[in-house]
């Protein structure tokens, strides 16, 4: 059995509390955090507390906290023999100074009230040595069928493609509700293209799966297009993307 | 019953004759096609045909071409009153002369092998006349469970949103992976994240599902992304969009 504090009551310290309470290997023994009304909500799973010094004894604190929040929070901690882990794809795992220091980043999504299913997100493990490892490692594959060891290095580069993959594609995404909109379209229409298209990377790569105008050098679909939009920023992600893609693959054509 | 013949025998073809040939409603009397190797595939299915006088009567025509070769393929049909209905999203409908011109536009990406199921696809439908519309939606509500009617130039903007959702994305997919590539990442450690930002907008707007550095406006975070990024095309992307969503959401800090 593990026992866990966590630190912070946001998005992903309430996921984790919620996944945690249902898996028999690990104990969640306490939430730390200094927002009172969120911190209530954790009070239904565990002990809750708001005080430094109230922080109990532990195997592992993960510190559940905007990035930079975590070297501040982490000074809160007791002197202990606990393994320290921020769970931030874009912080160093050096921000910690205990000599337990350590990584524990789940890579995925989380929203308020949008339940995850924990056992496919890939959980991310870096730890300053070998033993903490050890115990992170059972403690991630208690909850995830997903566990990596990355350095510090390739989880910067790993949530800069999540940028890419997740918050630059959520952004388009934007633009195709908002060209529905001004046109008496639903957006609805969209969506089962929307899901398609992820799912077709499962089981070809984004080279295999890539289509459309720029794909196939079609000028004239592309300067049709163009014509069609009337927002400048839209045009101008238009005109990249598409040269972007046309560069890529002419040597193909 | 409704008769139908597919011009063409590219992968919307052959999509389109697999799921007619389960459904009672709707007979494929024919596919034409001038490819004589794609063709074949076609001939367990129904009458295959490569010389435009041996086309055969039918209800419904669907031209399921390339769009630059919609018009040419249209003056093969024979003089009938079946209805002549073509595929495209991008193309007007009035391409074809003939009176009785429609258009049959299933939004969805369809790649050889790969089977879409028809239930879901959105299938957008234009007319010439009533009649013909009443015959294309039965046809439609045969197949999918989502069918609407549009003009062309709401098609058109449509068929502009589908390349920002689903062409665009695809190619950030495949940053994402060249980013895990250069890395020594695999990519499969984005694929949950990527399947849950599709299905994130089935119960969030894309306005409300928006996460990441650009959305916080969190300017170290994506300075720190850029000097990460040695790839002047996917630095140039990386601005263009971050200082899109910024500038979009600023208000709202």
């Amino acid at each position: 059995m593990i026992s866990v504090v966590i630190l912070g009551t946001g998005n992903l310290a309430q996921h984790l509390c919620q996944t945690f309470s249902k898996t028999n290997s690990i104990q969640l023994i306490q939430v730390y955090g200094r927002n009172q009304s969120n911190l209530t909500w954790f009070s239904s799973y565990t002990k809750i507390c708001s005080e430094p010094k109230e922080i109990a004894a532990a195997d592992v604190y993960l510190i559940a906290v905007s990035d930079n929040a975590i070297e501040e929070v982490s000074h809160h901690l007791p002197d202990s023999n606990g393994i320290v882990a921020h769970t931030s794809g874009a912080t160093p795992m050096n921000v910690l100074s205990m000599q337990n220091r350590a990584v524990f980043y789940p890579l995925q999504t989380f929203t308020k009230g949008k339940t995850v299913d924990f056992g496919s997100v890939p959980i991310c493990l870096e730890a300053q040595n070998v033993e903490s490892l050890e115990v992170l490692h059972n403690m991630a594959q208690a909850i995830s069928s997903k566990v990596c060891h990355i350095n510090t290095e390739q989880r910067r580069q790993l949530h800069l493609a999540a940028v890419f993959t997740n918050n630059f594609t959520n952004y388009l995404y934007g633009i195709g509700e908002a060209i529905c909109k001004r046109n008496q379209i639903s957006f609805d229409l969209l969506k089962p293209l929307i899901q398609e298209t992820s799912n077709k990377i499962i089981s070809l790569s984004p080279g295999e799966a890539q289509t459309g105008p720029a794909r196939r050098g079609d000028e004239k679909s592309m300067n049709q297009h163009l014509s069609l939009i009337s927002d400048c920023n839209e045009q101008e992600i238009y005109r990249l993307l598409s040269e972007s893609i046309k560069t890529k693959y002419e040597k193909e054509l």
